[in-house]
């Protein structure tokens, strides 16, 4: 097993679906990677910043899932970030009502010494400046997996362009990827964004699945199909954190390997949006996930008999 | 190996696309249809109507693929069916410039006595009255599939649902699905097209590829990515061609064998759209095919240990 390090917000969420609303619970990007994670008994350590604000109760839950949390700075006079958002009824888009960054504004992350030479990072969404420090940190990295959006796109390119360059393998969503290259087509796409740095190109579709490329080789994971997609906040940090908590449990970071490891990142993500957000994760067993690893194995496993 | 019979349109498109246009060139769904189930080396008649001015070389060029033209009927004084559209920059979506029904609009479709005993029927896209008058000679048929569009829901739906009840397998893009049943969720979608009728329930989603529903079961097939979609006339047509052509090929009507040809269809589908019009299905080697398999198999297959 590999050590696995962890970076990315640790936030509260305002969240309104047309199921519900909720009023300020857990939320934040290296949480739903790290509750992930979790799930294969990694190795894994937070490098976050809340504030005084944030309920011990929280920082006790991750610990017990066995996250080190030396990393997660607690600023006692300052606030949690905090973000509220309104999803309209197709679920496939929302809009951002509130986003206060308070303590993110000045986040300083420290990999903890006992993580500087963990072999997996996972750099979540967050200003590439601060995923670029945490890359600095490492000793001997072999692989680091970065997850953005869109937003750094419009308003940090030059400082995004150079994170990607640092990275093996970026996730990405489809609307992104165009945005990134101006290709229309996916294929494409990944082809300049390898060009980039990144030898392999995780392309994320939503409800259509995610696709993952290297070099001439591609593999296409399908989403479950669901009823009802009840939340779909953490979704995207949800498969990020089990396809790198697969990747460090396994410690072999090779295309056939990474297709399992997708595989496990989209059912954890399946799980994820049946509840608001972290609480279907927080309580997951490890048999609700092999049934639905079996599930994914179904909808997607053929016989071609060359007639 | 079963009989096969197609009804659909015989026609003439003239297509625009980004990549550039066409006159009129052989096109109509029962064309696609045939051309992909003639892949499988099928006994397969085709049910349609063209005009005088329809070439003698395109009814030559089925006929050498195998299939029966008994009952492609030859009005001498009437003009094939022509459709032209434009398609837009994404390959999403298109804007039909001219529909011209010519002999279709007193189209009586007539199945050559040696086929209806046939096992299995495609009704190919055309007026629900037709698709009807088709199944009613059928004397034993053991599969018969519907492919439609939101035109005749739009226009013609009691007459729609009476051939939705009678059939076991609807294809159905997405969109679509969701006007016939209201519902957001493919899942719920699929769970009421059943109650409608249809034991198989087949939802394209075109570059997201497809899902098979039957009772609590589900099947996803990938479509190929692509770096570039040349031309989707036709596309939908191919993937049902070869979904009924490999059913018929190997007389096994089980959800099991209806993943494989799936990914047939879809298989195949992905060669229509490399070239204008039939042009790339015309010249398709076995060999192709196997190969592009071959794709679909890596693109899709993966290990699952439960870890």
């Amino acid at each position: 097993m590999s050590k696995l390090v962890i970076v990315g917000t640790v936030a509260f969420d305002a969240i309104e679906t047309p199921f519900g609303k909720t009023d300020k619970i857990l939320g934040g990007a290296a949480t739903f990677i790290g509750l992930a994670a979790s799930q294969f008994h990694v190795n894994g350590a937070i490098v976050s910043v809340v504030g005084g604000d944030f309920p011990q109760e929280d920082i006790d839950m991750l610990a017990s899932k066995g996250l080190n949390i030396e990393g997660l700075e607690v600023v006692e006079d300052g606030k949690t970030f905090f973000w509220s958002g309104k999803y309209h009824n197709d679920m496939n888009s929302r809009d951002t009502l509130v986003t206060e960054l308070n303590v993110l504004e000045n986040f300083n992350p420290i990999v903890p010494d006992n993580y500087k030479d963990s072999e997996v990072v996972m750099l979540g969404n967050l200003h590439p400046l601060v995923q670029l420090g945490v890359i600095e940190q490492m000793t001997e990295p072999k692989l680091v997996v970065l997850d953005t959006m869109n937003f750094w796109m419009d308003c940090a390119l030059p400082e995004l362009m150079q994170v990607i360059a640092k990275v093996d393998v970026i996730t990405i969503n489809d609307e992104e990827a165009r945005q990134l290259t101006g290709e229309y087509s996916l294929v494409n796409a990944a082809k300049k964004i390898h060009t980039m740095g990144p030898k392999y190109v995780v392309i994320k579709k939503g409800e259509h699945g995610a696709l993952l490329f290297h070099e001439d080789e591609m593999f296409y994971a399908p989403a479950l199909p669901l009823a009802e997609v009840f939340d779909p906040t953490g979704a995207g940090d949800t498969f990020a954190g089990g396809f790198t908590g697969y990747l460090a449990k396994t410690g072999d970071y090779s295309f056939e390997n990474m297709k399992t490891a997708i595989i496990n990142g989209s059912a954890l993500a399946s799980f994820c949006v049946e509840k608001f957000g972290t609480e279907r994760l927080v309580g997951l067993s490890r048999k609700e996930l092999h049934q639905r690893l079996q599930q994914f194995k179904n909808l997607t496993q053929f016989d071609i008999e060359l007639t």
